[in-house]
């Protein structure tokens, strides 16, 4: 957690001529996000964040995040708006990256959610479908099973390393993942609604960040990553009073179909196997310029051995 | 600039039962300071820093801090006052580190103050040792004369590593500091009041900040500290314009005696020994667990050349 480009309020200042968003008050960089640079800035008006791109975030693809967040902040979502400049752009470069000054939100993410912040959290993700329903903008998910097919390819020497039989795991999944669902009802997902992406205040949502993962896939996945995310306990146990909580807050927002229920195991596993696969391949090869120490990947190791023996939803609470 | 100890907004909670201001809003680990990990707090009734002192703090020496800022705070200074726990405490522990939290100060610290702003700070820096008059505790100051002579001491064989001849330098300037003068006005001194530490609103000093290498000394060593902080340009020449700001704002507050006058030149090499010593020894003993790059240790070599050049106060704009 660290900011990886210096930004001086100097650099700042230059910065905000370009926008009407007042005075500032206060500016400080914060330790948040793997991806990116963000600052908390405070004007005479309000609070925002500065985020600068790091390269992960290609700069391609920032007007399909930027513009998503618009959308889905004016169809009634607490999200970050970015805020325009006096030009109307979006983003606007600052010490070399590309940088956006996006509107702050209250609140506080959880270590360890709650089933009935589980069920919070499910609603706020079945809310996110809904609105983003009208979005015209599209973006392929690069960490789709192509995408995990490369990263499987890219980690198989090492994937033992880390645990004895992993590399064989690894490809007896993707096998099984060959017949990945196709025609279930889609859209923009959020594609990472960890607990770290979503906002409490008392006990309730107040915001959902952190949407550069954003694509267009099947809605059912997004519900699978966060079963992953949020319903297994710290043994690896997985959680069917916080799995029910999340299920029956979102399906209160939108009924599954038959074919999304039916798909949920092999979902929870390809969403399993995509976290497992990130995290593999940055515990193999570490960015030395890095300030954070790459996530376990063991946890996914977990996860996905308890998705295989999963046989119908109902083992998720539905 | 980085967080080094996490703390979950669970235990944030724990801690935050035992005060009262109110409910969490928002919660982020803050990149700044080397010494410590800090995080914006803001609740219902304001804004908060939570400040957990790891291993550079020593927990006998938290005492003094905090009371002095308490005292400074309620004498007219703008500086973090520390809030009082339930039971009356200043600190408390949090994750294994003793944690205080201090009031939010508005400001943003320049990276190149201008001539005005040196004025401004030189004039913060009177008002300071004129508050801290009445204060009752005491601290020595750990890096004098003799904290010198052991960094001095434990960065000899690898100085000229940095530089040639940088061993000598600093051996011969350690001899010239035998004449250190003393009897000179003195009180608790901030120490380090470098541009990092002085927040501005539209151009005036809106607070202090970090006084954890606050002691007793010399007045006029702290005016030493700022004259090599704040006057010296990025191409290492000093700025005589920035010096009589600087001087002559603190003098509006109190003006110097004849002896601090005398003193200045010495003063002033002693504080660029001082920097260039701690700097050194953190540049030939990284610290492999720390997210800062140590800082050059350069500048300060070509300060301290500068000031055994100059023969008398006149030379900083005095």
């Amino acid at each position: 957690m660290a900011v990886y480009t210096d930004v001086s309020f100097e650099d700042l200042e230059v910065v905000l001529a370009d926008y009407d968003i007042g005075e500032p008050r206060s500016f400080k960089g914060i330790a948040e996000g793997i991806e990116n640079s963000n600052f908390y800035l405070q004007t005479d008006r309000g609070a925002y964040i500065v985020t600068l791109y790091e390269k992960r975030v290609r700069v391609a693809d920032l007007p399909f995040f930027l513009t998503l967040m618009a959308h889905l902040a004016t169809h009634g979502i607490a999200c970050p708006l970015p805020v325009r400049s006096k030009s109307g752009a979006y983003w606007k470069e600052l010490n070399n990256r590309p940088a956006a000054i996006l509107t702050f939100l209250e609140g506080m993410s959880l270590r360890r959610p709650e089933a009935s912040h589980c069920g919070s959290a499910g609603g706020a993700l079945a809310r996110l479908h809904a609105a983003s329903a009208g979005f015209s903008l599209a973006r392929a998910n690069a960490l789709g099973l192509e995408g995990w097919r490369k990263l499987a390819a890219a980690t198989q020497a090492g994937a033992d390393t880390i645990q004895s039989g992993l590399a064989v795991l690894i490809a007896e999944t993707l096998d099984e993942l060959a017949s990945w669902p196709t025609g279930l009802p889609a859209g923009v997902i959020h594609a990472d609604l960890f607990p770290d992406n979503v906002l409490f205040v008392e006990g309730k949502v107040s915001g959902l960040i952190d949407f550069y993962f954003a694509c267009n896939d099947a809605l059912a996945y997004d519900i699978a990553v966060m079963l992953n995310a949020w319903c297994f306990e710290q043994d690896g146990a997985f959680n069917i009073t916080k799995g029910k909580s999340l299920l029956s807050a979102y399906r209160h927002q939108r009924e599954l179909t038959r074919e999304e229920v039916e798909a949920l195991p092999l979902l929870a596993r390809g969403a399993a196997l995509r976290f497992l696969l990130t995290r593999l391949y940055d515990y193999l090869n570490p960015d030395k310029s890095a300030f954070v120490r790459p996530k376990d990947p063991r946890d996914y190791i977990r996860r996905l051995r308890f998705h295989r023996n999963v046989r119908s939803a109902t083992e998720y609470g539905l």
